[in-house]
């Protein structure tokens, strides 16, 4: 059960359109509206929301926000300003976590976003059970609605899935055997010894160490080693 | 020294603006253009950022990408899009900790994003040391250049400050002493014996155990403590 995104009271149009464009590049799916002031299915809300306009033809409209999390067993408030109220405060990553352990528990779990010029009255935020903090340059925390929505949602959306680590992308070639590599090494230091230019002493080892460190660094493919090849090959033609 | 943001051509003036807005939300300050179709200091771009014109009229403009990015040690290229490269792919928070570390060894980094409509052109890309490839919805994964931007700069700035992690905000009051605790669960008892409608024997048991874990797993505040007290006596006056 995907948590939902509730905006209290969104001034524009625009703005909700472009949160259901942000809430689709999340993979959430359900949009509730709290009293928006425009219609969230004009021209301008469908444009703005780029493909996802299901989203917003799907939205619920309520007329308070008890009203909006009344079938909710947890909702969490996201504020930028310090508010004067005990209550958890957490950072986004802290709550998606916490929204991702409630949903397999079967909780139905929802995240509100106040009107673009005020954010969320006092009112509100006190029905949540957090406070979402997302950290930001405090000189100039101001995020448009959709940007907040993004930022909040990106978290949740890292803690669905199985993120592939960092990783060297070699698509049809395969990374070389270490064979592979220092035969290349001693093809192309035999080639520079044919030259008759390659250093000598102490100097030659360095300069091999150092050629063998560039050649290993960069985990090379098989396809970049027949690049090489060929490299050597045509600058000894001369 | 900060990583600096590149966008290699971007198209409109307005996305420009709201990119140097997201990038005054992440602390970043370095705005570097490559051949912008706008004018990045119209009166549209200059709205768009919000209060980050600074970041605007600060930019540099290069004729080329291997301009853009000449005196940098280290550079990421954002793009959505498989690319037939061998390249080392990182999620966008791998990127930040990496940027993170090159930068406290003196490193001057880069983070380049394509033209709104193509993203980057593969020449481009292949002159990136990495790729960042930020995870979202696979069938949904259009971003606003400025929310790339922002998400990017989102994962770097959270590596650039110490969060403080989810914590009960009490503000001018402070949790309340176990004693205390305890003490308005004894007074609450006590009361409910008075009125002599309490449950007896093993429920009551059940009863006091219930009361006392909702008065735990709250953490309560001295003041709201002294608002229960005067909840119960109000109720007694009855």
């Amino acid at each position: 059960m995907l948590p939902c995104v509730i905006l209290v009271e969104p001034q524009m149009a625009e703005n909700v359109g472009m949160a259901a464009r942000a809430m689709m590049n999340c993979g959430l799916e359900e949009l509730r509206l709290v009293n928006p002031r425009e219609n969230h299915l004009s021209d301008k809300a469908i444009a703005a929301s780029s493909n996802a306009e299901e989203i917003l033809y799907n939205a619920k409209i309520f007329s308070s926000t008890s009203d909006a999390i009344a079938d909710l067993n947890w909702v969490a408030a996201t504020t930028a300003r310090h508010r004067d109220q005990t209550k958890t405060v957490m950072n986004a990553d802290e709550a998606a976590k916490q929204i991702s352990t409630l949903i397999t528990d079967n909780n139905k779990c929802g995240i509100m976003f106040g009107p673009e010029r005020t954010g969320l009255r006092n009112e509100d935020v006190c029905l949540a059970d957090v406070i979402i903090n997302v950290p930001l340059n405090p000189k100039h925390c101001s995020l448009n609605l959709s940007q907040a929505v993004l930022l909040v949602g990106y978290e949740f959306y890292k803690t669905q899935i199985s993120i592939k680590p960092a990783h060297l992308e070699t698509n049809h070639t395969i990374p070389a055997q270490k064979e592979k590599i220092l035969l290349f090494c001693n093809y192309l230091e035999d080639k520079l010894e044919d030259c008759g230019n390659f250093k000598i002493g102490e100097k030659r080892e360095k300069m091999i160490i150092n050629l063998r460190n560039i050649f290993t660094r960069g985990q090379m493919t098989e396809q970049e080693l027949n690049t090489l090849y060929g490299v050597v090959n045509h600058l000894l033609r001369k």
